[in-house]
């Protein structure tokens, strides 16, 4: 993979996490943050790792910002910091910026001075393990698009030892299982006569609304 | 759904979102913060908001805290907070508690004490926001397993016009096509004849090495 140059900019718990990632892929990444402590834990993680106010245009300039292919800003509390940061970073000539953001309002100015992606992550994750919270029966959920989500659900006994085809959940749900995991291993292509056995975790797509019907019904309402 | 008795404990961003995405779904929900302001903020998106030091024992209890189902600990930077908290809880007879780390070390603890679920949602974004980024063609990507991913990619041009069978993915990459997305429609059971098109999105699903090669060949390397 051509590697690419990133650099992320505020290492909390997220900014640390995307760092050491792109590190672990192979790709080149400069880590900028105002806490001398923050760099020192961080800077074997990833290529290199530079204490500074990320405010401060011309030392970012200085450290050649606009050779990045791409710019990550995961200044969380500080909200006025990620706001300079990122005009700083747009009118530098960095190709790509993602930013985090704090809220929507946050989320909202961030894009008004051209983060090319805004992302919430507690907000995203909080809905995530909410929806992974209320039935017992559901393990995972995530939300593909505004209308299309994957659910990851326990087989609910009644369906032991049927197969995929006298279930007919498409039919029945407008739902379709996209696998089928056993124990440690995961069967990626189910067909109609594949077999549901106890203990069994699948994986369905559909619309958000239908995988509510089912997520009902397997909660045994 | 049988509606269940939730408890939100600490609301920064993600306990809030938490509390909040709870709530919509119909639960009961009750919120703790020892700010005031954060009270006085979630108030009207939950079903009671009540000001304590969570730590506080006796004040727990006295809320009727063990009729609670599930409790989700959301307290951040303070970890011992989050520990004693945890602690008293896993003693107060609650049936379920999920609990956020900081930290690997944190999420020891946690479990230790007797989590029934630890989360440590800004490590998880960063993981899957630094896939997301490493490839231009790569939408998303969400480890459903520690060996099984489900990745979001654009089709590359090289793809258009042909079908699922001719691409053959399965036996190239052992590889899954989920579901095709084309501006606002999705085919979540494509068949060996669906043909590919220009702008269209496909949902894989496979093991984590077998969608890295495949996100490298449409990388273009
Ligand atoms: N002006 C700045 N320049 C460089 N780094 C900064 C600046 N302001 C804040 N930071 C750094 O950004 C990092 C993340 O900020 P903070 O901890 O407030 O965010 P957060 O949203 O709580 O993070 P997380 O939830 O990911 O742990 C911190 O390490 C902080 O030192
Ligand atoms: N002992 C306590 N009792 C009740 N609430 C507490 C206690 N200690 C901290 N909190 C609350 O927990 C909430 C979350 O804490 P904090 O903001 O430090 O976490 P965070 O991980 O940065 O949150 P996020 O990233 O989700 O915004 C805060 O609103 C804080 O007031
Ligand atoms: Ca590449
Ligand atoms: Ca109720
Ligand atoms: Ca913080
Ligand atoms: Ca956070």
């Amino acid at each position: 993979m051509a590697s690419k140059q990133y650099v992320v900019i505020g290492l909390g718990r997220f900014g640390r996490s995307v760092a050491e990632t792109l590190f672990t892929m192979g790709h080149d990444v400069l880590a900028i943050d105002s806490d001398e402590d923050v760099i020192q834990n961080i800077s074997d993680k990833v290529t290199h790792a530079v204490q500074m106010d990320a405010t401060d245009e011309y030392a970012l300039r200085t450290l050649g910002i606009r050779n990045f292919d791409v710019a990550v800003v995961t200044i969380g509390s500080n909200v006025q910091a990620s706001i300079m940061t990122t005009l700083i970073l747009r009118e530098s000539g960095v190709k790509y910026i993602v930013a985090k953001a704090q809220s929507e309002m946050h989320a909202k100015v961030l894009t008004k001075i051209g983060a090319d992606k805004v992302i919430l992550p507690e907000k995203d994750m909080g809905v995530r393990v909410a929806h992974n919270l209320v039935s017992s029966n559901l393990l995972d959920f995530i939300e593909l698009s505004p209308d299309y989500s994957l659910i990851e659900i326990q087989a609910p006994p009644e369906w032991y030892g049927k197969n995929i085809l006298e279930l007919d959940v498409r039919s029945k749900y407008g739902i379709n299982i996209m696998a089928i995991k056993s124990h440690d291993d995961i069967n990626i292509s189910p067909n109609a006569k594949d077999m549901i056995k106890e203990g069994d975790v699948l994986l369905c797509i559909g619309n958000t609304d239908d995988l509510a019907r089912l997520e009902h019904m397997i909660s045994g309402d």
